[in-house]
C-alpha cells in the first residue's frame, strides 16, 4: 500500500482543484494511486479535516495521507511532512490539521518543512498543487520524509484543532468532532483507549449538552431496534453515537464541538 | 473489462467510506480498476440502488458490480456474490439489491454466501470494507464466484425491492424507479422488452398517478421542441420520461414508486 | 502527461454517466488515466463548462480535455476534436464549449468532426459514452486528432458562450464567468493579458453592476485582512475577486454574466 495516497480536502469536487492535484501526482509518480477520502469538508473547517484524516490513518496506516484545509494558504504558514512513530506519512499545512492523525499513530517521529526550491515559483493560492501534492507524489515514488525539506521541531508546530478527551474519576470528557451522512455523531474518544478510559460496558451514560442519555454500547446499528440509539466504535475508530436507520444528529440537535460526558453504567 | 469494478453505494463522497474501499481493492488486486457509478443513493434506498445497479449491468456487462446499500449491516443478513446466466458478476448484501441487475442479465446462474474466514474479524459496521470490497477485488484478480464461499439456493434470497412490469391486454403497468439530475424519470420497463410488451409505437399514452398524457416515443431529447415531453429508452436501458431541456420530475410532480400505466397509441 | 484525460461535464456524480465513461475509456486504452475536473456544472450551463475547461487547459496543457455539456445531444450538432496552436487536444460537442479553452492555448490549429463509423450505432442520448469518450481514449493511446474524423473549417464552428474582455481607453470591460465553492468570482480576463490590458497595478477599480469598489491587486487571499476583498490571479488563470476567508459572491450579490469594469488605480 506504500504507493497509495489518501487525499482529504475542503476543495469540493466542482472546482477543478482535486482533479488538478490528481494530474500533478500522476504526472510526477506513475505508480501512485490516489484515493479520495473526502473533499466535502466545509471550507476552512480544520477541525473536521483533522478528524477525517485521523480516521483515514486509523484505517490505512500504510498509505500516504495528503490533507489540505488551508485558510492561510500563501501566507507565512509552513508546509509540512510528518512521519509518525508507527511509520505513517502525512503531508499538509502547519495549521494543526495533521496532529490528531499523528497522535493516533504513535506521535510524531520527525517533521520537515517542505522545501519549494525546484525552480518553479509555487502559486500563492494553490500550494496544494505546487508543493503539497508533489511532496506526496515524491513519497509515493520512494522519497523519504527527510528528503523533502529541513527538519523542524515538533514542539513548534501549530496546535491541533481539538484536544484529547480526558478522564476525571468515573467520567470521560470529550467533544463532538463530526457527523456523517447517516447522522452518526463522532466523539474524540479513540477505539484504542476505550479500556484504559474505563468505558468498556454494556451501557454508557452519554451527556450531550443538557441531555443525559443511557445508551447501549453495541457492535453495530442493528444491535438495537429501528429508531433506537446505540453507542459503538465505528470504522473511523472514533466513539460514535448512532440511531439504527435514523439520524442521531437530528434527534439530539448536536453541534460540532458540543461537550460530551461519558460514564460506564 | 474483466478487471473493472463498478462501485455503487449510499455512502456519499464526504465520509471516507468510498475512498477506504478503493484503497482496500487496490491493495488486494493491483490490476483492478474502479469506476464509481454512484455513491449518491439516498441512505438506505435499496430500490434506487437496485435500479442504478441494473443500469450499470446493462451498459457494462463485462465488469464486476459492487453494490452496497445496506441498512442491516452487521446483522444476520448474508453477503453475496452472484454470477448471472450471461456471465456478469455481482457483489452485495442479501437484501434484494442485486436481483434486478441479475434479472436483466439472464437471471442467476449461481449465488454464494461470502465466506469471511480469513483471520480478520470484519467490522460489524463496515462489511463493505472487510467482506464485499475484498470479494470484488478477488474476482478482479481472477477468482471465480464459487471460490468466495458456499453456494446458496437462489430461491432463498431476499426479494428485489421492486417487481417487474406486467402486461394486461393493451396496457403495461409499472412503477417509477428513479429520477436523474436532469429530472428524467425512469420506469421499470427494460429496453429489451419493448417489443414483446407491445410498446413500439410513435406515441404512448402515459398514465402517471391521476394524469394521463400522450407523449411521442422518440430517440433523444431534441426530437421534441424545448420544454416538450418525450418518452425514450435512455442509456440506462429503462424506459424514460423526459422534458427536452427541462425536468419531467418537476413538471409532473412524480414520486419514486408512483404507478405508471403505458399503452401504444 | 500525454495519457491523462481531464474530464469535465454537467453529468453530476449521482447518475452513473461519469463512471460509465471512465469504464469506456479504461477499456479502450489501458494506459489512460482520467482526472475529473468537475462534473458539477449546472445542467446545460455551457458557459460555466467553457470557463472550467479553459482553466483546466491553462493548468494542464499537456493533457487531453474531454468536455461535455450538451443540451443538443443526439440532434444535428457535430462532435469535435480540436488541436490548438500550442498543442493541447480537446474533445467535445460543437456548441462553443471548447472555444475559450482553445483561445487560451493559441487558438485552433485544426478541428475535426468525429466520425462515428465503427459499426456501433451511438446512443442518441449518450454520445459522451459512444463517441466523445472513445475519441479521448484513442488520443490517449496515440491517435492523432486527424485520425478521428474529417477536418472542418474552424470558422464554421458554433461560437463561444462568452466573449473576450475588451479594452477601451483606461477601462477593461468583461463579465463574470463563474464563482467557486469559496465564493471567489472569476472574470474573463486571462492572466496572460494583464500587462497588455494595463491592469498591472497595486489597486484596481472594480465596477460590478452598480457598485464601484477599490480593491488591492494581491498575490493571495491572506494579503488582506480577514473579511477584506482582494483581486488576484488565482490558479484558474482568470482574474478573480475574493474575500479573505469569506465569499465575494455573497458579499456583492454577483450573478454569472454580470458586467465587470476594471481600471488600474
Amino acid at each position: 500500500m506504500s504507493s497509495i495516497i489518501c487525499f482529504t480536502s475542503d476543495f469540493g469536487l466542482d472546482d477543478t482543484w482535486v482533479g488538478i492535484c490528481h494530474a500533478v501526482i500522476l504526472s510526477a509518480c506513475d505508480s501512485a494511486r490516489i484515493v479520495d477520502l473526502s473533499h466535502g469538508i466545509r471550507p476552512y473547517d480544520v477541525r473536521k479535516g483533522a478528524a477525517v484524516a485521523a480516521a483515514g490513518v486509523y484505517q490505512l496506516p500504510g498509505a500516504i495521507h495528503l490533507v489540505v484545509v488551508d485558510p492561510g494558504v500563501g501566507g507565512p504558514r509552513r508546509d509540512l511532512s510528518i512521519e509518525t512513530v508507527e511509520g505513517t506519512r502525512l503531508v499538509g499545512p502547519d495549521n494543526g490539521i495533521l496532529l490528531p492523525a499523528a497522535g493516533r499513530s504513535g506521535g510524531i517521529a520527525r517533521a520537515v518543512a517542505l522545501s519549494t526550491g525546484r525552480g518553479i515559483e509555487p502559486s500563492p493560492t494553490f500550494r496544494a498543487r505546487d508543493v503539497l501534492a508533489p511532496a506526496a507524489a515524491a513519497l509515493a515514488c520512494g522519497a523519504r520524509v527527510t528528503d523533502l525539506g529541513d527538519e523542524v521541531d515538533a514542539s513548534g508546530l501549530v496546535a491541533a484543532p481539538f484536544g484529547e478527551c480526558r478522564r476525571e474519576e468515573s467520567y470521560v470528557y470529550g467533544e463532538v468532532l463530526e457527523a456523517d451522512r447517516f447522522g452518526s455523531v463522532r466523539v474524540n474518544v479513540p477505539a484504542e483507549q476505550v479500556d484504559e478510559l474505563g468505558l468498556r460496558a454494556e451501557r454508557l451514560e452519554v451527556g450531550l449538552g443538557h441531555n443525559t442519555l443511557s445508551v447501549p454500547f453495541g457492535q453495530t446499528f442493528s444491535d438495537v431496534g429501528e429508531g433506537e440509539p446505540v453507542v459503538l466504535m465505528d470504522s473511523s475508530g472514533w466513539l460514535t453515537l448512532s440511531i439504527n436507520q435514523g439520524s442521531a444528529l437530528d434527534r439530539y440537535g448536536v453541534e460540532i464541538g458540543t461537550h460530551v460526558r461519558l460514564r460506564a453504567l
